[in-house]
């Protein structure tokens, strides 16, 4: 299957949709956060009746496992441009995602004066770019959906040899090169490993709290020009910020996410 | 009155609070965003019974007009250290505020490892920093309310001089210097002149569609020292990143927020 079927809603009732987190996109068992954000995105779009996640910020409950699960939305406001919804994944198990988003219409975008002070990653083409643990026994079946090629610099946590700098950056398309919506896009913000893994610390793995994703353009087809990095590990906290850029140079989504900073596993570290 | 007071809500049934949007928060009649952002936080965090708005999410839907308004709020799930609440402003009017958040108790954070690759902004002190608008015509009644002192070179604006860098940092306290919670925080976050002030561009107001905010730590008593950047103005849209820090050195908050830009007043620009 792919990422338009594996991400199916089907509306069973007024605000209410049915679906099925698919096998094949969880680390570990557990479904990739970007992965379960497209999935509520789709109903989310439907309750809005706009295309376009302009805005999206979801909130990570529990773990989301393969199996039935279920879509709640209510349409909050509707307005000429916009309209903004809230929602919540759910399966027997309890809430999983709870999000709050507004959609458009990127298509029509007015798009007024521009200006940008920042730059894509300065990445080698993807050939050049190790493509990202296809072999890695808990992330292999997801890896096998998105095709994550990551710069050569930002590789070494993967042999034990972080680079010191919470940082990584790479290219992503999707393995079956399905073309990249703005749906899409809310996979691709949460796809790469964790940019804390490139840092020195004595860090395991860290859950996502929160994440909010700004998408600003529909992407050209090709692939997406990807960079996280990580400023603040502080209070137990670390944010991760995310551009995304399309191969056109044009900047299509901003995500930013905080999560946990766990103890190692080592005791008393 | 002062902060505490005119944020004051009730809780008058199970997951309803009523408020009062108090006068003299407002700028040009509408009440300042952080303003509301603070009023809803109080209610959710009664509904989380957790103290601390460890990330908030707000979607601006109308103006917030001083009078009488009520939160309704569910808990969505309270764990051991956080509890996620999803809820809402709103007044006769309408739905004015849609809030999603995970609140904790920062007080109980167990550090863990850190690491910040960031620094305070470089300010004058606060008495070499022009205060921000007393006298403006619009802001008066809330700039009574807060004691912005900004940086000199981006206060330009003010006299149809924007620097060219969309950027304002500057100093945070409440006039009657009450003590800044990490409720107050919320407010301190959407208090400043919109960056794009200080650009060149035709760009006249710029209404917020979202803000986030991640509160990292409890602030010790004194100014805050403010940031507030725009990379960029793409598509309609420009978002806007903060980072407030206390007087320790210690980033207290994260901010990032989505706007609109609208086409200037001036036809046809």
């Amino acid at each position: 299957m792919g990422f338009v079927e594996d991400t199916r809603v089907e509306r069973v009732a007024d605000g209410r949709w049915s679906t099925t987190i698919a096998p094949g996109w969880d680390i570990g068992g557990n479904a990739n956060g970007g992965y379960l954000l497209a999935v509520v995105g789709r109903a989310l779009a439907e309750a809005a009746e706009r295309p376009d996640p302009v805005t999206l910020t979801a909130h990570f409950l529990r773990p989301g496992k393969p199996g039935p699960a279920a879509i709640v939305a209510e349409r909050v406001k509707a307005g000429r441009r916009f309209a903004t919804v809230a929602g919540r994944l759910e399966s027997d198990g309890g809430a999983i995602v709870q999000a709050l988003a507004t959609f458009g219409d990127l298509a029509s975008a007015d798009p007024g004066p521009e200006r940008v002070s920042a730059s894509p990653p300065d990445l080698p083409p993807p050939d050049a770019c190790p493509r990202n643990a296809a072999d890695d026994a808990l992330a292999k079946s997801f890896m096998h959906q998105v095709d994550l090629r990551l710069h050569p610099d930002d590789v070494g946590f993967r042999r034990g040899a972080p680079s010191g700098e919470p940082r990584v950056r790479g290219w992503f398309r999707f393995a079956d090169d399905a073309p990249i919506d703005t749906l899409a896009l809310l996979l691709a913000v949460d796809a790469f490993p964790p940019t804390i893994f490139n840092a020195r610390l004595p860090v395991g793995w860290v859950p996502t709290l929160e994440l909010t994703a700004h998408v600003r353009a529909r992407p050209e087809p090709g692939w997406l020009r990807c960079a996280f990095a990580t400023r603040f590990v502080t209070g137990g906290f670390l944010e991760e910020d995310g551009e995304l850029w399309d191969e056109r140079g044009r900047l299509v989504a901003q995500s930013r996410q905080l999560a946990l900073v766990p103890r190692a596993r080592a005791a008393g570290a």
